[in-house]
């Protein structure tokens, strides 16, 4: 039995996966949601129209986690230090995690895999991210993604659990480089959401999220990252994805904006977490005491905080003197 | 006065830029398209519905060229050294060249820059790429591209020349990089509409782009590029771009290639050169000799090639085994 920490829509879609070679307790916080689950077999609220497998079973009982050893977090990065901490007793001390969630914690500055080794500093850490929209992987669309960990036994204890045809699981010891472009990818995506709504042509946005690239490969690099790995799956194949699709809900949240909606109607219209927005806010923070230049992070963070006009947003970032490439 | 060779959908369109800052001849081979110019400034067979600046000259006498310093190629690559040949009498000695043209000589496993040192080896050669459609270059949409040379005076005199505030150019001395990830980008779009005519999902899409984008890099790295290139403008950008939107001529043509048209239909269909047919097959030549491995584009000339059927070739795809990322 593992357990997943989270029914939200990845979190929901991902107990699909696990639910190919285990069983699945899936703790939901609403009792709606569990009932769903257990009855109907499925997530209305956040995967609606889709039938989960019959071994992924809901709760909200955290004392059924005593008798497990791996934990699959999907919960947003703002919440996760409470999470962690309203389940770090029922946990075994040397539990096993598997994190999904994407972003910096703002209050901290930390990353998920920093708040987990403070809070629980004997877990074994290992991080997922890719371009996988949660919807195609509950439909068993054919995708691929990296697991990250600074033990190799980890990354390949999830990568074997993990792997099938449709499923294609790549592993990498760069913890950082992952949680980083996992995370950064989403503020890009706002912004290039908010190129599209503006009517902006396709070649403008490819020059956004070109830059946007390099913009985060930057940032990672200052915290150690490695530069490949912004190159990856969780770089380069999140970012696209995410900026080039109204799947994506950081890249819906921009148009949105583009087209005159407040954040608040936003947030009501999307309904779930959008990461993009809490990301910038915190990588603005950390960018300058790195001493980082992310033009196009404080612009998103501008805009989302009405520090600034979108036309002057954009064309602070379009009238950049452009001189030799990188970065 | 500013010459460009090639009178297709990109030398028209790049036309207007230069016209910005200078007269441009146009050369046209087709007396009608010379003709459409200069009396309606539009060139109605490859760039209908935009007219074209008043300074923009078409001709197809190339006696014209004798005073001329400045020569953009806008020329598909198997027949740039035809043309080379046709024009070198009535070049300067030292004429400046700006390619636009993208790909792999089939013949001789040659990039551009290098059939130009064989054929002008007094001429100074820059390159253009980016992620730059035709139409909305001519419609003066915000884009950015990248300049290359070796010389650094060159890629300058082209920047200075070039750039405004709707057209970005940055510049590089990473000929061999930009002229590899601007080629072989067109392979991986040409998979990239296979997918997508076969209605894989966003998910599978972005995996392939990502390998594509480690597969051409890793090509690249072989044969002297810089890394960062195939991260930037020319790379990454170009890349998402062709391999996202139906404006791109050789993802339309992987796409139809997977409704089941036959190549000729497609040609006829798509009216100008698919580059990445014919990349295809040099990149796969010459990675044989290079020895590196080339999945995605040896499926590609597969397919192109009726070497394999469409399922099989993605099939073989989505079977690699995966293991650590990169490369």
């Amino acid at each position: 039995m593992i357990a997943v920490i989270g029914a939200g829509t990845w979190g929901t879609s991902f107990s699909t996966v696990i639910a190919n070679r285990s069983d699945v307790l899936l703790f939901a916080r609403d009792e709606e949601v569990v009932n769903n689950i257990n009855s109907l077999h499925e997530n209305v609220r956040y995967l609606k129209g889709i039938k989960l497998p019959l071994n992924v079973f809901a709760t909200s009982d955290r004392r059924l986690l005593s008798d497990i050893d791996d934990v699959v977090f999907s919960v947003p990065v703002q919440s996760i230090r409470q999470v962690i901490e309203d389940f770090k007793p029922f946990f075994k001390e040397s539990v096993r995690i598997l994190n999904l969630g994407k972003g910096i914690e703002i209050s901290t500055l930390k990353r998920v895999s920093e708040i987990f080794k403070e809070l629980l500093p004997n877990s074994r850490y290992s991080v997922l991210s890719g371009p996988n929209f949660a919807r195609e992987v509950a439909l068993k669309e054919y995708c691929a993604t990296v697991i990250a960990s600074e033990l190799e036994e980890e990354s390949e204890y999830w990568q074997k659990l993990l792997i099938f045809p449709y499923f294609r699981v790549y592993t990498t010891d760069d913890v950082v480089g992952v949680e980083i472009s996992g995370g950064l990818k989403n503020v890009i995506a706002i912004a290039a959401g908010v190129v599209k709504g503006l009517k902006y042509g396709d070649n403008s946005k490819a020059a956004l999220i070109t830059r946007g690239l390099a913009e985060i490969t930057r940032f990672g690099l200052k915290l150690g990252a490695r530069q490949e790995t912004f190159f990856g799956l969780s770089g380069v194949g999140d970012l696209l994805l995410s900026c080039t699709s109204f799947q994506s809900r950081n890249f819906r949240a921009g148009a949105l904006l583009a087209e005159g909606y407040s954040l608040e109607d936003i947030k009501k219209k999307l309904g779930s977490v959008i990461e993009g927005i809490y990301t910038s806010e915190a990588a603005l923070k950390l960018s300058k005491k790195l001493g980082v230049d992310m033009p196009i992070t404080q612009q998103v963070f501008a805009i989302v905080n009405k520090k600034a006009s979108i036309r002057d947003a954009i064309d602070s970032l379009t009238s950049r003197k452009p001189l030799k490439e990188f970065y």
